[in-house]
């Protein structure tokens, strides 16, 4: 297997996280996002939208979506699991990740996007034929939504060690990745939120979080 | 298990439609979404935020994110399979059910939304207590995105009968939603999309359509 990366973006840091929580060791090909060079050939190649990550097989298959590439590794790496240990856990950490997602990095990924000068025709992932002009007020709606985020952090993290239960999941590794990438942003986990703040201390001091 | 559904939206129709292919029947309880119905008590006390779908299990357990639900449904009702029947393909069916759900769904929410007069200070889903503007940029970017999708759909089908290979699966189903809901922002599949229009046209004869 072969892992085509970016080290700079967040996105392809959740796959990689959760790669070395499980011990996966495969190489890892650089593809400079910010320089575009996810949008020109060879890379155009491998994933013609210019995606990343993307995760290519020994027989040649290749798909992107990071959680995609996730639940393949959780099936052939199934220690340590971090996808849910029961149907019901399972559906939560879905759930939650998809929240974290969504308004974590997503949210995060617009107020970024729509406002750095090398993403001016590049407001959402992907290209390369299809210029999308980035569109300012993305910037606030992506601010507020990170609002959101943190009060549903905490609100959770004040019950539970983790986001599902009290044990380290997927869940995690993508609210840990978005409160990361927002620093970037200029945004900090509100000083009044002591239960995120316990449990940001506690997901950053795991060596994964240096992947 | 009780699932709170609106009937008009498109996201809650994507299980709906894995229910009835399963053959799942369980209470559902209608929530309009258009009136702000999910955005008021009682239906605050059952989903903080005012998300729709919201799956309640028996022991009084609650989780939205309709993948999450789907995911859920897969493992107790694992016939017919939706979700992939190898590890690479349960990849590919996340993977491909994902760029529908992003560059057909959520574009064509983002389309809808910011241009209707009911969700102008709703440009995202959920609330109740954050108000985000709408954007109209987004009316043009989402529209953009969806000639996306099309290529994508179009290019896929061109090799192989449903999204993922022969079978029907989630992929299929999150398509098929995307499409039927840009009916409301006026955007068909487009006429030289001949491999589109006869998947289109295989899908939609399934009784589960009717869901």
């Amino acid at each position: 297997m072969k892992f085509y990366d970016c080290k700079m973006a967040p996105n392809p840091r959740r796959a990689r996280i959760l790669m070395a929580e499980k011990g996966i060791k495969i190489p890892m090909i650089d593809v400079n996002i910010l320089d575009g060079e996810n949008l020109r050939e060879p890379y155009l190649a491998i994933n013609s939208r210019g995606l990343l990550p993307t995760l290519e097989l020994d027989d040649g298959t290749r798909f992107d979506e990071v959680m995609a590439i996730c639940r393949y590794f959780e099936e052939l790496y199934p220690t340590p699991n971090l996808l849910g240990r029961t149907p019901v856990e399972r559906a939560l950490v879905e759930s939650y990740q998809r929240k974290a997602e969504f308004e974590g990095m997503i949210a995060g990924s617009e107020a970024f996007r729509n406002k750095h000068e090398k993403f001016i025709d590049r407001s959402i992932p992907g290209g390369p034929k299809h210029k999308i002009p980035a569109i300012p007020g993305l910037v606030a709606r992506g601010r507020q939504t990170i609002e959101r985020f943190h009060e549903w952090l905490e609100h959770t993290l004040a019950k539970t060690e983790y986001l599902v239960g009290d044990s380290y999941s997927m869940a995690d590794i993508t609210a840990q990745c978005a409160v990361d990438f927002h620093k970037w942003i200029e945004i900090s986990i509100p000083a009044a939120n002591t239960h995120t703040q316990r449990w940001y201390k506690a997901v950053s001091a795991r060596p994964s979080a240096a992947a």
